[in-house]
This record gives structure tokens, C-alpha cells and sequence, in this order.
């Protein structure tokens, strides 16, 4: 069955092949919405998936979303042949992993080139992260699956080894460590090529912290040259085709909320083995609040990360970190900017600079440059001796930054100071709440934006005293995160309570 | 937050409320593609779900697809408010039956009402069937989808009892039984407000059929004041409101092609209630090819629709019939019309009278006319005494149709003879293929497309002798089922082999 339908281009852009059939033509294909038709012109074939109208596009025509009509070059009025094409084969797959049954390989295969292809609706792939996280996978479908993921993309090859990374699983506001961490390892001759993400809901991404003091959107080739010539980069993913189906897969996982174990091991350990990593450490940080809440939690993710790796051939250790409240006090682009440039200067802050050398130390030890035992030691030396702001300058000035800027030139927003209402204790400080604010007053995307904690858990506070500033490079910004700092203050302080418990003598 | 932009009506539909957003205002909100947001004017506010672009509109416009468009009533440049909203509870809900929980009355319908509503997204849809198909529904949670399900539409409501209907739950091909059942029933004075569905996947759905002798879209009004006229209607449940939760969701199971258990009792229990039924008729057609191909899983499914129907004050009854091939000899709409008037008039095959006065024998006893046990013999007498002919001439004139019509008046299109390959037995009849090759030949759109088999299964048959016969409205058509049916020959002829097992001593 053939319809020769005349091409409407749609001003509408989605990603995927869609085209927009009439209900009368459909039904003459015998397709309905969400089946799938091969488009033929003179010139060029695809495979699109069908929607179907009674009103948008008249019978005799085809509506042809942007993807499509760039694909197959087509002008108003040009025919295109319609024929119908069964379903993949991997919706049955997906339907496999619903049934509860293991996948083989080749069928895993079949799933993630289909999503990479475009040849998966948005629903079908839903249907698949739906069941990944209903019927979870065992580790053989993971190692299918990370390897295929792999396969389906780019890789940045450097021909040495080994090549290390850190890579956090987030949930923790104020992650800023790897701007630290990263040219400490670098600093003492290891190989770190460093790619990272924007936030997605988060209040900055590596790669946005990064943003404010260089350039992050390189191609490969600049990312190898840049790492040969001095040792590391900080770049942004998204700007690469490392792993693919990861981010399509994110934009799928996203609006239901789930982000199943399965695929999360996935998507890190292809995103790394595309960049070429064979030596990697996963920090997880666990804490009420965090992605990982609790310590049983972390040791069963860091598990599960080190038996992935050893069954496709990547060295991961695991760090397990306090995720329960900031890392450091900045959180927001350019304040997280700000607060890694004075760490690497020698002014920072405690757990920041705990953090990052407690990191540092366990990948020189991992890379072999230090001892066991003595690698957070020659992180702290190399952090105090000025050498890991060297190599910062050096990194900074290879991906066409300004290598001699000041923590005090990087441009912030206008602040607000926030004081305590009452005498207490600040017994809790909220991750969520904390990023709700920083992004209600504009961060990521104004990366002046964000906030600054001033005391943090465990303090003793006065009524009157400041708690934090908020930061917004607009007006609107600031006065909306004072709101909704009113209405959901993130910061908790008690008084009588924690005071009691503190001078109770212990029972028993 | 909130965002001013101007309306830019965009000339999509999708039935339900979408809007695009340029990627730096969906930021700026801190929107991401499926979240949703309020939409604002002077005049009106509604939520609608946002998708993200970087070209389709620049920042500082609002695409809206047609449905907002209309909803707003809003022209090119007019200011629409744009405030984010959180997450419908309800995907929390979803996500609680993905863990396997058991969902509250109220987490029930707050699904259903946001899925009438258009608060969720395809995906989220596709998540909750997904779910619904791994996990399984208890009773209790299937007794609050099924009541909220006719709560969310509209409702026929005839004031009598007991008020009667058939329906059967399909896969199988020729299945017009209804035709001549509901007439028998109708005409020993009971009520049958028949509503049916047009072909999904099928060659010819009953409402196809019946659209060949009669109008079947009328509203709730027509449907009541035609069965107080004549006791029965036979009309396309499409074109009322009943349940109409049941349609959104079947276009998001379709692209699957899963049906998940609890949803089909839900959906047909819910379309039944609505259409004011208190004592239903449920058919199982069983066989191999059929939808359900055993025994013991069609025992499984009355057993369920009669707990169902317990739970929520319907008597139910069920049938499991034979599936395993064509009810008839005739499939695709004109075709069946033909023999279904030709069965009334007393010249039908014996498979569907046996069909038809089975379940309508059960309907005479269920509703009370006939005796325990005396169903079928009355639903014969009726048949052969030309009762129900003349009560099928009521419903086609009350239907607006002519009620003079013969079966040689209704046009059928052009055909075209199958013949036996060689000797043989015919050992089966495959539904599926019989299906693809009507459809090819233009069935449901072609009224007067489908096939009409000549020998059914047991039969021996000569080579060259007419297996069957395909019709079709058009050439072209003609020859696309041809050349399927070479494809994939639907009707199965062996001769060693079944005659050696015919002829061999038993075992044992």
C-alpha cells in the first residue's frame, strides 16, 4: 500500500521524524497515530513516525515536521511516497523487559539503535524507562546496554593510559569540587579530560561553573588537543556526541521523575568509556535530601558501579560523601566560580577543600603517582604549594579563558541578606530548598545568580544575625527568591529542643 | 514567576493542550519540555503542557497549538501570562503503582480526571498503562477506574430496568453476530441500547456494519428516544461522550499494542454502565488467532467481569465462543451487512445463527422472557418466525435507513476468485492474515471491500477448487490484497499428514 502525498512543510521541531498524515489518508495506510511510514522522494528515504489530524493537514497532503523536511529536502508540494512499516521489532523487546523476561544482548542492542535512530515514539520509550525501573535489569542487560550506548556514539581516544575521571551522581547543592579536584590530579602528570553536564534541575553544573572562566562547548579534536597539551579539560557533554542515547533517555526519564538503577549506571559508565576513561571514581554523596539518602543506599550504588567497571574493563573505585547539606557555601555559576578559584588560592572553605583533596588523593593513588594511604596528603601539598592553581591557570587559558582572573573579578549579582529570625541552633539546612531559591532568583541561566551560605548546620545563631545573602542579577529575580525564601525558608534553627539534647546526660 | 509573552497560534492539534516555548523563556521559567504551565490572558487561564525549541518561536513568544488557541481565544501577539506548575499529583499516583502499590479510591480518580482533563503527557499515559500492565490492578482499584471512568463523561439514562446489551470483547473476523442477536432480543420486548465501536485494528467493527444499512453517529437524545420507539439501537459509541477516558486511553495502548487486563474490564464494564446497562452479556470469543487463545485464560476474564460486574450493581453474564476462525463466511463492512440481513431472512450460515441465537438466548432468560434453559429455542423461533427481521426493519428506518433494503441491493465491489493450490484438507484459517488481506483490499474505509470465504476449516478441498474471494472497491486495492494473499496465504491446506493422523489407531 502506497498513498503519494504532497509535502506540507510544518514549522514544528521535536527531534525525532514526525509527519502529520489526514485522518482519511491514515486510515487509507491503515496507520494510526504514533505507527510508523516510509517516506520516499526521488532523492531520499526516512522512516518517520505518524500523527494524525483532521484539520491541520488537508487529504492529499503530508505534514512534514522540521527533522523530516530537512532530511529529505523537501519544498511545498513535492510528493512523497507513503508506505506503512511494521513496528520495530523493539517495541517487543521493550515489551520483553514489561513481561519481567531478561533481554540478550542483541535485543538490547536493537532497543538502544532504535532510540538512536529516532525509531522509538516518545511513549515507546517511556513504556521502556518504565519498565527498566518496574522490573530493573541484571548485569549482563547493563553491560549490553552500556556497551551499545557506547557504540552508538563518538569516543574521544588519547592512546594512553591511564585516563581518570571523577564523576559525582549529584543531588548536593554547591558541588563545585571538581574545579579543585580536577587540576590537583592533572597537576601531578595524571591524564583527566573531564566532561560534565549543564544543571538540569540543579542550581549549576560542572559545566556551568566551568562557563563562567572559559570556553566548555569544544568538539573532540579540541578536547584531545587541549588534554595533550595540559593533561586535563573541563568540558561540557552536551556539547559532544559521547553516548547519545543518554540524553534522549534523560529527556524521557525526566517528566515521570524516575531515574531507574539501572539506567543510571548505564548512562555514566557509557558516557565515561566514550570519553575514554579506563580509571574512574564515583563520588556518591548520601544524606537526607541527597539522590542517595542513605549510607545502605551508597555501598549498594558504589557496588554495583565497581562490578560494572570490572565487566567492561574500567578500574571504578567509589567515594561515599556527606550529601546532606552544601558543599562549601556558594551555590550559583559564577558564586560557585568564585569559592573554587579562592580554594585553589589557598582562601577556601573547609569542607570544599576536604571534599575535593579527599578526591584528589584517592585518584592519584588510583593513577599510581602516590602511595596507598598518601594520596589525600600530596593533594593537600599539591593544592597549598600553588601548583593545582597553576594548572587551573593552564586549563582555564587552553579552553580561551582568562588564565590571570580574580575571584573578585568574576561579575556576581546584586545580594540580599537573609537574618535569623530567632536564637537557635540551625539544626537542618534543605538541599531542595536551597536550589528552589537559587534558581527562583535566576540561577543557572544568569550565572551571577545563586546564593551564599553564611552559617551552616550545627551553628549557634542570634535572632537578627544574617543566614545567607541571595544573589540575582535582576530586580524581579531577587525580590521572587526573597518570596519564596518567605514562604519555604530553606534554613532550619531550633532552640529548646536541640539544647535539651545537647545537655541530656546519655541514658543507660 | 511569571513570564509575558506573545501568542503565536501554530496550526497543530493534538487533543490536548500544548504550547512551545523558545528554550531561553522555558529557562527562564525553568520549564523543561512535558512540564506544564498556567496560561493567563484577560479573558481566560488554562494549563497546558509545554514543549521547548530553539527556532520553531523566538523568545518572547508562545506557540499554542490549536486547542489553546481556541481555549484562550487568543490571536497572533496578544499577551499571554506564563507561570509554571507543578507536577499533577497524579504522576505520584502513577509512580506508586510502578512500585506495586496499591492505589486509593481517590489516587484512582485523580489519574482518570487528569487524563479527561489533558493535564498528562502522552508519556506520562504510556507510564500509567505501562504500569498497569506490569503490575496488575486489584479489584477494588479496577471497581474505582471503572466508576470514575463513567463519572468523567456523559451518561444515557432510560429510567427502565432491566436494560440489556452484548458486547463481545473481539479478535475475531466476521464477528457480526450483533445484527441478528440484538433484533431477536428486541423483538420478545426487551430493551437493547446497543453502542459499539468502529474498526481499530479489525476489518469491520459492528457500528462499520450497521453504517452500512443505517445512520449510527446520533447523539445521547437520539440514542434514548429511538430505543423508547423501537427497544433497541445499534449506534457508534464514538460519537457520544460514555467514558470517554476509555478513548484517550486506548490510542495510548494501541502504539504498544499491550492491553492490560484490569484496563479492558474497566473500559468495557465503564462504556457499558455509562450507556445505563444493569444486565450485560459479555462475549469471549477463544482460539488460537483469537484474543484470547485458551480455554482456561477466557474463563479467567468472565470469572473477572463477573466480580466486576458484582462490585458495581451490573449482572453480568458470559459466553466463551468459538474464535479459532471467521464467525460466517463474510468479513469487511457491506459483506457482513449482506449476511447478517441474509441470516434474519433465514438464509444465514450455520455458524452465525448458532452464535447469534446462543447469546441471545442467554439475553432472553437473563432479561426474563424466557424460561431457565428455553433461551435458545425461543431466540430460533423468533429468528425463523421473521420477528426479528422485522424488529432489524425498525432499527434501520428508526436509524434513518431504508428499511426495504434487500442484501443483493447493498454494493459490494469488484471480486476476484482464490483457488486451492492442491488437494487437501483445510486445517486452518489464520484471523490475522484474513484481517490484513480485507484490510489491504480497502476494509473498514471501502465499505465494499473484504473477502467472503468459500470453504471453512475440516473441509476437503481439490486443487482449483474457490477457497475465497476478494473484493474490493478499486483496482489497485484489489491487487494489493492479491499479492498478500500469495504473501501470506491465510488458509492453511494439508493432505499427508492430517489424513495419516485421521486414519490412525488411538494410542494405548
Amino acid at each position: 500500500m502506497i498513498l503519494d502525498l504532497k509535502a506540507r512543510p510544518l514549522d514544528m521541531e521535536t527531534g525525532r521524524n514526525i509527519v502529520v498524515l489526514h485522518e482519511d489518508d491514515a486510515k487509507e495506510l491503515g496507520l494510526y497515530a504514533s505507527d510508523r511510514a516510509k517516506l520516499a522522494t526521488p532523492k531520499a528515504t526516512l522512516v518517520a513516525i505518524t500523527d494524525t489530524t483532521t484539520r491541520m493537514v488537508r487529504s492529499g497532503e503530508i505534514g512534514t515536521f522540521a527533522e523530516v523536511t530537512k532530511a529529505l529536502d523537501v519544498n511545498a508540494g513535492d510528493v512523497i511516497s507513503v508506505t506503512p512499516v511494521p513496528r520495530p521489532q523493539s517495541i517487543d523487546f521493550i515489551k520483553k523487559k514489561m513481561d519481567g523476561q531478561q533481554l540478550t544482548d542483541k535485543e538490547v542492542y536493537a532497543i538502544v539503535d532504535d532510540i538512536v535512530a529516532g525509531n522509538l515514539s516518545y511513549g515507546e520509550m517511556t513504556a521502556f524507562v518504565t519498565a527498566q525501573y518496574v522490573r530493573d535489569m541484571t548485569m549482563s542487560e547493563i553491560v549490553a546496554l552500556t556497551r551499545r550506548m557506547v557504540e552508538s556514539g563518538d569516543r574521544l581516544e588519547l592512546e594512553v593510559s591511564p585516563v581518570l575521571d571523577v564523576h559525582s551522581i549529584g543531588g548536593v547543592p554547591g558541588n563545585k569540587y571538581a574545579l579543585v579536584t580536577v587540576p590537583i590530579v592533572a597537576a601531578a602528570g595524571l591524564i583527566v579530560p573531564k566532561t560534565s553536564s549543564r544543571a538540569i534541575t540543579s542550581a549549576a553544573g560542572t559545566a556551568d561553573i566551568m562557563e563562567v572562566l572559559a570556553n566548555v562547548s569544544m568538539s573532540i579534536g579540541e578536547i584531545k588537543s587541549i588534554v595533550q597539551k595540559v593533561g586535563a579539560v573541563l568540558a561540557w557533554g552536551g556539547a559532544v556526541r559521547l553516548a547519545p542515547a543518554d540524553d534522549i533517555i534523560i529527556g524521557v526519564e525526566r517528566p515521570l521523575g524516575i531515574d531507574p538503577r539501572c539506567q543510571l549506571l548505564a548512562s555514566v559508565m557509557s558516557k565515561k568509556i566514550a570519553a575514554g576513561i579506563d580509571h574512574l571514581l564515583i563520588d556518591i554523596p548520601a544524606g537526607p535530601g541527597a539522590k542517595v539518602e542513605t549510607i545502605e543506599g551508597a555501598r549498594d550504588l558504589a557496588h554495583d558501579f565497581m562490578n560494572l567497571g570490572h565487566m567492561l574493563n574500567v578500574r571504578v573505585e567509589t567515594a561515599i560523601t556527606y550529601g546532606g547539606q552544601p558543599v562549601g557555601y556558594a551555590v550559583g555559576p559564577a558564586l560557585e566560580a568564585r569559592e573554587a578559584l579562592e580554594t585553589l588560592l589557598g582562601k577556601g572553605p573547609g569542607s570544599l577543600i576536604e571534599k575535593a583533596t579527599s578526591l584528589a588523593g584517592i585518584m592519584l593513588e588510583f593513577g599510581g603517582v602516590a602511595s596507598p594511604g598518601m594520596g589525600r596528603q600530596m593533594a593537600c601539598d599539591i593544592l597549598n604549594s600553588g601548583k593545582a592553581y597553576q594548572k587551573m591557570r593552564e586549563i582555564i587559558g587552553a579552553q580561551g579563558g582568562n588564565p590571570d582572573v580574580k575571584p573578585e573579578d568574576i561579575p556576581i549579582g546584586k545580594s540580599e541578606t537573609v537574618l535569623a529570625p530567632y536564637d537557635g541552633y540551625i539544626t537542618n539546612i534543605d538541599n531542595q530548598r536551597i536550589v528552589a531559591i537559587a534558581r527562583a532568583a535566576g540561577a543557572p541561566r544568569d550565572k551571577g545568580a545563586g546564593l551564599k551560605i553564611i552559617l551552616k548546620k550545627g551553628h549557634k545563631v542570634n535572632k537578627g544575625e544574617p543566614l545567607f545573602e541571595i544573589y540575582a542579577e535582576r530586580e524581579k529575580k531577587l525580590s521572587d527568591a526573597l518570596a519564596l525564601t518567605k514562604r519555604r525558608p530553606p534554613i532550619k534553627i531550633e532552640s529548646m529542643l536541640l539544647e535539651k539534647l545537647t545537655h541530656r546526660p546519655l541514658a543507660g
